[in-house]
This record gives structure tokens, sequence and C-alpha cells, in this order.
């Protein structure tokens, strides 16, 4: 078995993946290093069973908003069933096969930075294999849920986006710390398919990367679902006498929570402490500064690469599969000395702002920039809104269906900066928007491209309209 | 009360009423007649009750695809009650006031030319009012259902679009004459709100006018859910011998089919009968052609327009719409002697195929060409097509999830010319390539803008892909 491959890969994330499989389609030969399961913390712990548990969750509310029809008490049960099929019973054999087909090897084990080109694989049984890299090493080890240095949490043996995900049943009260995707997600999934109490501890407040209404929209249904929601505090300390036994979660202010489980999602650091950056002059612990190739910018010899996570550009996995085919790509154009500076060899959707879908109920997506961020971004803004539940779509989608629309336009250019929609289900509506902003499309042009009646995509019809034309 | 308006709108649908409003919006004033109900067709019998009607139906469906999830029987009455509500009980006074608050002169009547400029409007007790256009006569008379001359048919007083959309109960047997979309959603709609046999006479097949594989889709969910599709088929005769008794319709080949109630639903004529068009030298009962701007081109002397299902370009309310839009721009334009050629003047989006829904479980969309219609136009054409159903967004939607997904691409120019999705609820994926066809987006920069993780939309990474990128 040989240990010289053009291309290494540390991690098997989709991430990781991707750049294997585009490297391989170049003609270079891939080597891909995984310590955990093939396929990723988004195959197993993230995306996928977060909208396996959200998922009748989101439809039972739609469901609920439609005269004539009624649904049953969901089955929990089988929803964690269906959960556990979505993530393959966490077995990778499927993975690893086709990582196999690609082809690229899969080398099982913990992988680590040795020197320039090399990384040092250690495998489950302490054997230890070398493998070099005639081309590139890249790194797509993802990263961890951070849990903050409060006293008494890391003891209390707190659940992250592993564990509620991968969930047996669901605690009869949950304590959520943190405001985020992750937190609004999981506080909704475990809240709609039994949770008795469930709270949310978010020190700001709710999504505040997204535009403020969003915030609101999901404030209300989270109020009106009975999910408490408690911003502005502090947790100071947390108490859990007895393992398995309830959590006491102490605030800076008004009375602490009880909760059988605490789920913290207050954010992710890189997986980058273990992984030998400091063999090759970087610092272990950090994000792998890239350029728009994935090419580590602190690293001479053009032959270390970060994708996903790692680089920390964008947290989302589309985004990092979207860097690992450039970086596949780009590392074959350079092997072969052929240009390297062709349109798809460059990362240049993350500097519009990456597209993002919250699972919610509303859904809440956007692309782009907000309007704090155009505007700190030195652009020329105006902003449209309109109430989204005033299409007609969107009112016969059911009774008392509420959303809104917000699109950032660049006024020099009459080109969209950033558009987000929010409400029941329109995550889908997003890749128009993800078109119009990355592609640039003129709004003199957007009022060409004519909504289908009666469908929620009206909303471009009547935000063309507010702007005036 | 005056007599002579700027512009006299005949047909107050969604066409008209968008005509008033942009002309008004210009600086000129107007006046808008209508026989029947202000708001037209589509709010009170078409798409809205009929997507009123569906929506409960093509829901349930998604919650039997659900593990964990049961739905109850559809309770027909309140989905009836809530349909009611939809076309606010048949009263047109908020479409009136609507159009008082344009403000454009409401004129309750029938409208009928009487030689250039001039509209003669009887009212229903006779009164006869003369109105006078001082720059444009706007036809937006919309089109009413085509019945075949079959023996018998006419006497059976069948069902059109109009009896089936405002029915008062669901007929315990249903027969459909046609098979496309008013066809195929009403089919759908009826036995899922509770008729015992659904049967559909196509003598074509189900949804000529869209690519194949959509046809196949919805038949393959008609068969699971009980509705007969009979294809290939001619009806030779029609008898209903008692008034509201059984219908028997009597076919080319095969046992005769008896129903209770028979929807006539294979096609659209223009509502130009009655209008007066032969006092202005044009063919009663024939759509009015016009160019770009919306003007008739039979007609001289710029003053006479149409717009939506009576130019016959494009029997959809949103194109009629948007049609709308740029002839009351341009009537306004041209009134002031401004340029009249500027990009928002001119319908540009019918040649490139306007963007459809049929709402079905599974939804069909497609904008721009087939590929037949492609080949046939000389393109040099590239098919892409990709199982919809493999997508992860799409089977976390649910177990069985089916669909597929086709492009048309130019490949000289290296843009799509039609895209083609079928599945559940894909209808708000439309607009995505509505913008993408529009704006001519070259694949080359779809490919940088990122469907987001897990969306039913990762299509378009697959879709570009499989091209080749």
């Amino acid at each position: 078995m040989s240990d010289e491959f053009d291309v290494v890969v540390v991690g098997a994330g989709p991430a990781g993946e991707n750049v294997a499989d585009r490297a391989v389609r170049g003609g270079l030969t891939a080597a891909i290093v995984e310590s955990n399961l093939a396929g990723g913390e988004c195959a197993y712990w993230a995306c996928v069973p977060s909208k396996a548990l959200l998922r009748p969750v989101e439809l039972a509310a739609e469901v609920s908003r439609v005269p004539g029809l009624t649904v049953g008490p969901i089955d929990t049960a089988a929803v964690l069933a269906r959960r556990d099929e979505t993530v393959s019973h966490f077995d990778d054999g499927g993975q690893v096969e086709w990582i196999g087909s690609v082809p690229a090897e899969f080398v099982r084990g913990h992988g680590r930075l040795d020197g320039p080109k090399r990384v040092v694989v250690t495998a489950k049984d302490g054997s230890v294999r070398t493998l070099t890299a005639r081309r590139a090493v890249v790194l797509a080890t993802g990263s961890d849920a951070a849990v903050p240095p409060i006293p008494g949490l890391a003891e209390a043996s707190p659940w992250t986006s592993h564990e509620v995900t991968a969930a047996k049943s669901v605690p009869a009260r949950l304590a959520v710390l943190g405001g985020g995707v992750v937190a609004c997600e999981m506080a909704q999934a475990m809240h709609g398919l039994g949770a008795r109490e469930t709270t949310v501890l978010a020190r700001g407040g709710l999504l505040g990367r997204m535009e403020p209404f969003a915030a609101e929209l999901v404030a209300e249904s989270f109020a009106e679902a009975g999910i408490t929601v408690r911003t502005g505090v502090q947790v100071t300390r947390v108490e859990r006498p007895a393992p398995g036994g309830p959590v006491t979660v102490h605030l800076s202010e008004g009375p602490p929570v009880e909760a059988d489980e605490l789920l913290v999602a207050t954010g992710r650091r890189p997986a980058t402490g273990d992984l030998g950056l400091e063999t090759v002059g970087l610092e272990a612990g950090r994000t792998v500064e890239v350029d728009d190739s994935m090419r580590a910018t602190g690293v001479s010899g053009d032959w270390l690469y970060a994708v996903g996570d790692t680089n920390g550009r964008a947290l989302l996995t589309h985004m990092g599969k979207y860097q690992a085919r450039v970086c596949g790509d780009v590392i074959a154009a350079r092997a072969k000395g052929e240009a390297d500076d062709l349109p798809g060899l460059r990362d240049v959707a993350d500097a519009y702002g990456a597209p993002q879908v919250v699972f919610t109920d509303p859904q809440v997506c956007s692309v782009g920039r907000t309007e704090a961020q155009a505007r700190a971004d030195g652009f020329d803004v105006r902003v449209v809104e309109y109430d989204l539940g005033r299409v007609t779509g969107a009112y016969l989608q059911g009774d008392g269906w509420r959303g809104r629309a917000k699109a950032v336009v660049d006024e020099r250019r009459r080109v969209l900066l950033g558009v987000t929609f929010a409400g029941p289900a329109v995550g889908e509506m997003l890749h128009s928007a993800t078109i119009a902003v990355v592609a640039e499309v003129p709004l003199d042009r957007l009022w060409h491209a004519v909504p289908s009646f009666p469908t929620v995509s009206e909303i471009w019809l009547r935000l063309l309209e507010a702007y005036g034309l």
C-alpha cells in the first residue's frame, strides 16, 4: 500500500470528501484521513438529523393552519427511528464505499501534520502510518462545539449539538444555552417532540446575525408554542449534583432554571487543536487563514490548503463543499501547470455573504448582507420590506400565516446586496435570492422574471414594486 | 360624471386592474368596465379557489410521507368554507374599493367597442353609457372555458372551471374531460376531498405542454391515489337524461363512464365574441394580436391594446399582470411623449417561455422551453436530468418522496433555456429558475450561487455537476 499520494485530505466530512473527489477527477491520487465517521458532522450530528427531527414539528405546524385538516400527536419514537435511519444508524460503511469509488484511499485514524507535506496517522490500535503528499495537504477537520468556561458547566456533562441531534429520548425539561441557529432549531425540535418545559437562555437575542425582524418572528412563534426565551441573561454557574439528574442553571438575574438536560449551543471552534499546525509554523487551535483558492496564507510552498469550518470563512456545510470544489479543482490545475485563475477556481461566493436557512417554524433564510452589514461596508444602501403574509400565495398556505421579506439594494449599481425571507417553509425560496445576489442581476432585469401566481414567490414582484419599479 | 378618460380598460380581472393602476400612476385617468365581478376569473373561479381546494389535499399527502405524523380525514365542509372565504364569498366590494383607491372609475356593465376609442357600456338594467378614451382602450376580458361540440355535451350542463372551483359539495363520481392543468388539479382536489370515483379522460395525455417525465410522475401519483386516467380515448357522446342526475360519457373505445358530474377542461377561448371587435376592423371571437408593447397590431392609430388571455400570449394570471404593467407604463410614456422603448416597456418575458406551477401532488413547475421546444426552435441543445428524490433535502422531506428535474441548456451561450421541476411542493423553487432563464445567467456564474444544505434546491448543484461543472 503506497503511502504517497498527490493529495492528502485530513477530515472526511462533506468538504474533505469533495476535495478528494474533485482532485481525483482532475487526474490526481488522493487519500482521506478520518478519526471519526466518514461523512462528517453534517451527516450524523448536524444538518441531517436536526432536519429529520424538525420536519414533523414544522409540518404539524403547517397543518394546524389549514382548516379542514387535523394532525394527531407526534409519535416521537417514530420520529427518532426515522432520524436514526437518516444518519445510517451511525454506520459509515456507505460513505467509506463512496470514497473507495472516487477512487480515493480512506485511512482511518487521527491525522496530524508532521512538517510540510507529511501527515502522520495514528490508528485506534496505536499503529502509525505516515502519508506523504506530492502536491497538497488539505485540512478539512471541521469544528467542535465550544463550551464556555462557566463554573460547573463542563462538569454537568451538557449536551452539545452532538448529543441533542442523537438523543434517544426527549427530556421533559430542556434548557438551551445560546440563541443562534442550533439553539433555536433544537429548542423547537425538542419542544415539538415532547419537552414540557423548554427554556432558551440567550445572552444577546435570537439569531443575532440575521435581520432583526426574523428574530422577532421566531420569538413570537416560540412564545405561542410555549417555549420560554430569556434574553439579556448570563449564566453564572451550573450545578448537576447527580450525574444524569436535574441541572440547575444560575443566571445573572432572575430565578435559576432547572432542567433535565442542558444544551450548550454558544458557538463553534475550529478542530485544529491537535492537528500539528505548529509543525508547519501555524498556531494550534486557530482557524487556518486561506486565500480565495483555499491555500493557506501562513505557509509557503503552495502545498497547504484548508476548507470548510477549518478556515472559518462560513460554518456551513454547503459553503464547505463549495470551497472544496474550488480547492480540489485548483490543486489539480496547479499540478498540471494549467491556468489557476479561471472563474471556477476561486471562492467568490463567500464574499457576497453565504446563504443560510434556519429550519424553525417560521423558517428564516438569508443570503448576502443584512442592512447593517451593507451599511457598515459602505454601500449606498436602500432597503425595501414587505409583509409576506399579504402575498396571496402565502394566504392560501393557511390561516394566520405570518412572514416578512426584506431586500437590501446597492443603489449605485441597482443590484441586490442581500435578501431575507422569514415565514413558514420559505427555505426553498432562498435560492432565487442567492442567484440574484451572486449573479448581480440588475433590478431592471429581475422585473422581467415574473413569479408564478399564486406562489409565495410573488413577494419578488411586491418587493420590486415597493422599490418603485 | 365625466365619460371621457385617458384610458378605458374593458375587463376588471388582475390584468385590467394592473393596467389602470400603472396608467394612473403614470399621471393618466382611467375607467375600468366589468360585467361580472371585479377581480376577475382568477380571484373567484380559478387560481385562488383551486389552490384553496388543493392545499389540504397536498398537505395531507406530505404528512403521509413523514413517519411519526398522522393526519385525520379531511373535513370537506371546512375546506369549502375556507374556499368561500378566499373568494370573499363572491363579493367584489373589496376589489371595487381598491379600484376606487387607484383612483380609477369602476363602471359595471358589459363593455363593447363602438369604433375607435369608444366603449359602450350596457348595464344590467339596460341603461347605456358611452365612454371615450383620449389615449387608449385596453381589452382585458380574459377567456372562457371552451366546451367542445360533442353530441349531448352542452345539454348535459357540464361543469367548467367555474362550477368545480365553486362547488358546494363534492360529487361521489366525477368524470373529467381533458388532461391539462385544470383537469389534473381539479381531479386531484375533488378526489382528495371525497370523490369516490374520479376518472380523467385525456385524449392526448396529461400535461402535454410539459416535459414528459412530469406527466409520468403525476400519472403515478394519480394511480396510487385511485384516480383513473384513460388516455387516447375520445368522447363520442354524452347523455344526462335527468337534469342533475347521472351523466354517461361514451368513448371511442372501452366501456362508457358514468358519473355524477362531468367537468370539461379542454381549453380556453378568448372572451372576445361580443366585444365589438368588428367595429374596429378585427374579427370577433379571436385573440387580439399585439406587439411587445401590448398594442394591437391590426388597428392603426396607437389606441388599442390587449393584455392577458385576450391577446393569447400566455393564459396565466401572472403573465397577464406582467403584460398589464408593461401596457399601463407604455401608454403613460406615450401619452407624455416620453421614450417608449425602455427595458420596462416591453414584454420580454413571454418570449422566454412563461413560468407555470401545477399545484398537484407532485407539483410540476417549469419555465422557458422544454427540450422539444428548444430543439424545434433550432437551439444547440444539451439536456441534463437528475433524480430529485436523491437530493438529501428531498429525502428529509419524507419517505418515498419522488421527483425529477431537467435543465435545457443552450450550448452555444451556456445559459439555461428551460427548467422543469416535479416533486412534492417544489413550486417555490421555480423562481430561482425563472431568474436564471430570464436573466440569462451563465452556467459558470450559477456555479457560484451555492444552494443551502439541506434544501431541495441543492438540485441546482446536482444539475450543474451533471452538466460537467
